[in-house]
This record gives structure tokens, C-alpha cells and sequence, in this order.
């Protein structure tokens, strides 16, 4: 998504933003065109949705509203903030947007059929290994890059899921793995850890974001 | 819950445990009877429960495993750990236990008849005032407290939840609330949101535990 896409996405969704903004902290305008597509009407209602069967439809319309918090507070961060490291074990904000695409992309794999993933550009495994570990790999890794690096990467990851959910059915929600790290889990369960995991970082996220560069 | 009870569900739930830890971080046992009664059997799969209507189920579900999740992290904290202040910003991890009752008894007073909510022990609104606000009103009313006393309201508050949702068909969950904040949001987008509100401050848990008592 290019920068004047983002500037007009970003008026348009003013009013967007203020609706969405009340469950978490302030409105702010949020950057992701794939939101535009899918959600500028109704992003606070979570169910069937045109296009997927109900329950995926319902399961995207979660991840949508997800991703549309997760976004929100990054938005206008410098490459400075991105990187920023409060303290020896700190991830940095832009490693963490990476851990959530490298995230979706296991997911990816993991359910749909011919473990497919997305994988833009030449990007290399060595990438979204370090991504999923985290901590020194990440820090290692994940610096020098500005924001649009990584809602690139977070937005082309998301319309490849959003494309292969489109071509599944509800039935395939429960199918059950029942060798998932030892525990009956169904893709429902995956899915919906790729949406609420998201909310995990956000909540390391704004909570860095509110001590940026104070660690002299 | 008293502390036998909370023993051997401990004992209990070491295979639950076990297959769970998989989607977060280590598995740790978790302590919390009503995950007990609730989802012993098929924590990781999310879909229809017996006692709700499908779509409620689902989201009931889903709760459950966000719960279990976000117990795991806090299993075993003393008073000194819920209290540990990282900075002078810092939430205790005490205070965002209390903000997560907090935040479930706001969604039940606004989504169910009579706007009703959990209230134990004529427990009074200030103390929620302070655990929704959390900051100073939070640092200043949640300390001194063992983990049963915020586990116990955790639990006291979503058996409510739990309760009341089982009164509601699927209908319910798409009725929109046009004047929620100034955007059309549904019972089921406001839900969705007590779910992956405790994922949110869950990453935040996870940090602060990672960093406990190096303050100085």
C-alpha cells in the first residue's frame, strides 16, 4: 500500500476509528487498506459475512476487528519507535508486528490444505524464524525498517489467509487435530489464538509506546 | 475456591495444562474451578457447548480458553508479585486482574436485562471505578491482597456471565446497540471484546513477570 493510498485511507476512516476507538484507549486513525476493503461498515459487528460461510465469516469479521485495534495504536510510529529497546529483554514494537505476521503464517501452514503460506518477495524462512522466537533473533533482525515494512507484510500475510478462509466451509472450522502438540485442538481454536494473540502484543505494544525513549 | 479444592484441580488439570501451554508459553498448571467444570475435556476446541444455544457456545468457548490462558501466567504469584510496581506508570498485576472483572461486569450490566451485574460481598462500585481506571485509583486500592482474592472474583464474575448467557439465544448476540460510543456495535462484538481483552493485558502480565522485583 503506497503513501498516498494510506493518506486518503486515513480520512476515510476518521469516522471508523472514533467508533472503534472507545473499546480500547483513543481514536486514532489506522492504516491498513484490506480493512477499508472489508470493514469500513459495521467493523463493531462480529458475525456472518458476505463472501464466507457464516462461522468463517464470523471467525474473520473477529480477526478483522482484531487486526483494526492491533493497527491502531502504531499508527505515524518512526523507524526510532519501531526499534526502540526499553531494556535488555524488550522486544522492539517492529519485531513484535513481525511475530504477528510470522504467527499467522504458522497458522497458514499449519490448516490449510498443502500447508500453503504466505511468502512475498523471496523472503526467507531464516525471516520468520527469527520473527516467531523473538528475543535476540528478533532484536538481531528487526531494526532499520520503517512502518510500512511491516503493515506490508502484516496486510499481504492477512488477504492470503482472508483468500484461503473464502474457500473453505464451517465444517472445516471443526475439523479436529488431534496430534496438535498432544492436545485435540480444531481450526476454530487455531484461528481464533491467530486473532486474540494479536491483542497480546497490543497489549506490549501500548504499553511501550507509552515509555518510548526514556531509557535514556 | 478454597485452597484444597484449588490443589487438587491443580492435579488435575496438569494434562490440561500440558496441552494448552502450546499456544502461549510453557505449560503451567492453572488454577480455576470453573475452567474445571467447563472445559476439562476439549479446552482447544472452540464451537457449540451443551447448556447454550450454538453461537453462544462458541463464544462461551472461547472465554473459556482465553481464561485459561490468561490464568496460567499469574499460577503461584504472591502478594509481593500481584503488588510489584515496575514503574511509576505500572499497573500491578493485581489491579489488571481486578480491571478484567472490572471490565466483564461493565459488558454485563450493558448487555444483559435489567442491566444486572456481578456484585459479591457488597463489594461497591468505587472498587470498580478504580480497577476500570486503573493509574493511581488503581495502585492505590489493589495491593495487599493474595491471588485468591482477584481469582475468586475472576471466577464470582464469569459464573455470572456464564449464568446469564445461557438465558440468551443466538438472536441476542447479533441485537446492535446503534448508540454504543456512536458506532453500531452487537452483543457479540462487545463479547468478543471481554474475551480478547484479557489476551491484552495478558502480554502485559507476561512482561511485568519477566521483570518482577528488578526495580530496584
Amino acid at each position: 500500500m503506497n503513501k498516498d493510498n494510506r493518506r486518503n485511507f486515513i480520512k476515510k476512516t476518521a469516522a471508523l476509528s472514533l467508533a472503534t476507538g472507545i473499546m480500547t484507549s483513543s481514536p486514532k486513525p489506522v492504516q491498513s487498506n484490506y480493512i477499508l476493503n472489508q470493514q469500513v461498515n459495521g467493523i463493531n459487528i462480529v458475525g456472518p459475512k458476505a463472501g464466507y460461510t457464516p462461522e468463517i465469516g464470523t471467525l474473520v469479521s473477529m480477526m478483522n476487528w482484531m487486526r483494526n485495534t492491533m493497527l491502531r495504536p502504531v499508527h505515524g510510529m518512526s523507524q526510532k519507535d519501531l526499534d526502540y529497546l526499553h531494556d535488555a529483554k524488550s522486544n522492539s514494537i517492529g519485531a513484535m508486528l513481525m511475530h504477528l505476521v510470522a504467527t499467522e503464517r504458522f497458522y497458514q501452514e499449519n490448516t490449510f490444505e498443502g500447508s500453503v503460506h504466505f511468502e512475498p518477495g523471496g523472503d526467507n524462512d531464516e525471516l520468520y524464524r527469527a520473527a516467531s522466537n523473538l528475543g535476540d533473533a528478533g532484536r538481531a533482525t528487526f531494526k532499520g525498517k520503517e512502518l510500512d515494512y511491516y503493515l506490508d507484510k502484516l496486510e499481504a500475510c492477512r488477504e492470503f489467509s482472508l483468500k484461503e478462509l473464502a474457500k473453505y466451509d464451517d465444517g472445516w472450522l471443526e475439523v479436529v487435530d488431534t496430534q496438535f502438540w498432544g492436545s485435540p485442538t480444531n481450526n476454530y481454536c487455531k484461528w481464533f489464538h491467530v486473532a486474540e494473540h494479536e491483542s497480546n502484543h497490543n497489549g506490549q505494544i501500548k504499553y511501550l509506546k507509552s515509555r518510548l525513549h526514556t531509557n535514556g
